[in-house]
């Protein structure tokens, strides 16, 4: 018998590109990330780049530049300070998020610890980078992206997107009471009604099938973990504390080239032989930003 | 040192329901479920809904009564012929889907078996139930629910959406080449390019923890499972053919009601203390229908 399976979600799909190819058939999406330059490319920057090495591997997520440059502050220091060792991830709520931080309070916070203003969304400007999708959806004017993150704009406003692979900081009722060492990880469906009313800070770039696959946890309705033992080890270190060798650098296609847009349409409208039907749209939670791996620079 | 999370999904958030209520405080999204009456609840019917039994526990599955019966009758033949004993989950691809079925070809299937009609989508009548959200998404022009599980409407015609949890046929190129017998489920967000490519035969109402934490696969760029050993042995029976006593019966709250209307608002325009800005907006993949589990009736 036949294998009867859904098609590669990557590999196999087609392409129109933004300048069509030579050949008549459309180039598939492995073929236009292949065409892609160097300059296409952007390296994570190690003094952006957080490791969240577990047991099963390593979580690399990039702390954004451009929005919520206070509480990325707070996120390395605690990086620094090795404040999350002996720590672990004690929420995992499906469809939902993986959270980790201190519900024990075994961890003193600097008693001179400051608020931080919310910077749960930025005024738009132009120093702040968006390139936009062709598609929009229902939770905002416009959606697009600032460093390969989802980002959205309506208002005046702009800010990072709650999809797939998105981290946040936790906070209580009072805005500015996120401290940044708190943070969780989207693993779901797009909780986008959070977008404005918590600090997104940034994206996991590689490592989410470690994440989204925890055992869910079943206490307070909440996902957390019942029991202490259930929870998941972590250490957090920036990349730029980690000896070079041991690091995981990657690069991730940079939004604003033609060659972002060809890979964006092709997934706008899938042209493999497995489709009937074409969308003729995406949504910004729907793009997984091409990713990928490189060797150390000499 | 105060616990920094995030808020309750469900229990903490407040609402404007359809009716002002009474009291000058909204109505919190318990307070709205609670306020049900019994024939807000639509019980499964046992004929429609599958089990797909996992050594963690159990998936309860329900097959549409209004979409693709070509392909739900087939479903319902393999588990009456206890077509998947000794099959597994054989694929988890992180953000995609759970995959189960034959990917080895040891189960033949029936020399007769003649092709299914693809029933990707359904003409919009009046016989075709939907009640539409208030909001619309960039996928179609009309979002909405039939029996709980979201659907979609354009160009005259009503398909179900490709979300969380939502359970499609696999098929290989060949529009008719989906037999019913390998099945997928949506564990991420929501691919909705999907939509009106495949039957989408129904909704997975309880257990979604249990498939959306499997292992992912690391094989074919598909998150098929390398080895056979690694793969998740299931049993899947039709409800009618378990004991009363074992079975899980569910009841998932009536889209056409006002109770569900109030509920949708509140998700819409969370009240609680913690949201500082109502998004005035949802996806129909992020409406998490209430279902709840009730004793055997005599």
């Amino acid at each position: 018998m036949r294998k009867v399976l859904l098609p590669l979600t990557l590999l196999s799909c087609t392409a129109i590109a933004a300048e069509p190819p030579a050949a008549t058939k459309p180039l598939t999406t492995a073929e236009i990330i292949e065409s892609a330059t160097p300059s296409d490319w952007r390296r994570l920057d190690p003094a952006d780049t957080l490791y969240l090495d577990l047991a099963s591997g390593r979580v690399v997520i990039e702390l954004s530049r451009h929005y919520a440059p206070g509480h990325v502050a707070a996120i390395k220091a605690f990086a620094s300070a090795r404040y999350w060792d002996g720590l672990a991830i004690n929420r995992v709520q499906d469809n939902f998020v993986v959270q980790w931080g201190d519900p024990d309070n075994r961890k003193p916070l600097p008693k001179d610890l400051k608020p931080i203003a919310p910077e749960f969304s930025h005024a738009t400007d132009k120093a702040l980078p968006f390139t936009a999708l062709p598609d929009t959806d229902g939770w905002a004017k416009q959606a697009g992206f600032t460093d390969g993150m989802a980002a959205a704009r309506a208002d005046g406003q702009q800010w990072l997107a709650h999809c797939y692979g998105a981290i946040g900081v936790g906070r209580d009722n009072a805005p500015d009471s996120g401290h940044g060492n708190e943070l969780y990880v989207v693993i779901g469906q797009s909780p986008r009604q959070l977008d404005r009313n918590v600090a997104v800070v940034g994206k996991v770039w590689r490592g989410m099938e470690l994440l989204a696959s925890l055992p869910r946890g079943t206490s307070g309705g909440l996902g957390l973990y019942e029991k202490a033992e259930q929870r998941v080890p972590i250490k957090v270190r920036l990349a730029t504390e980690v000896p070079a060798a041991e690091r995981t650098n990657l690069e991730v296609m940079r939004e604003d080239r033609a060659v972002f847009a060809a890979f964006v349409e092709a997934r706008r409208n899938r042209r493999d032989d497995w489709y009937l039907k074409p969308a003729g749209h995406i949504d910004v939670c729907n793009v997984n930003v091409p990713v990928r791996e490189i060797g150390v620079r000499p």
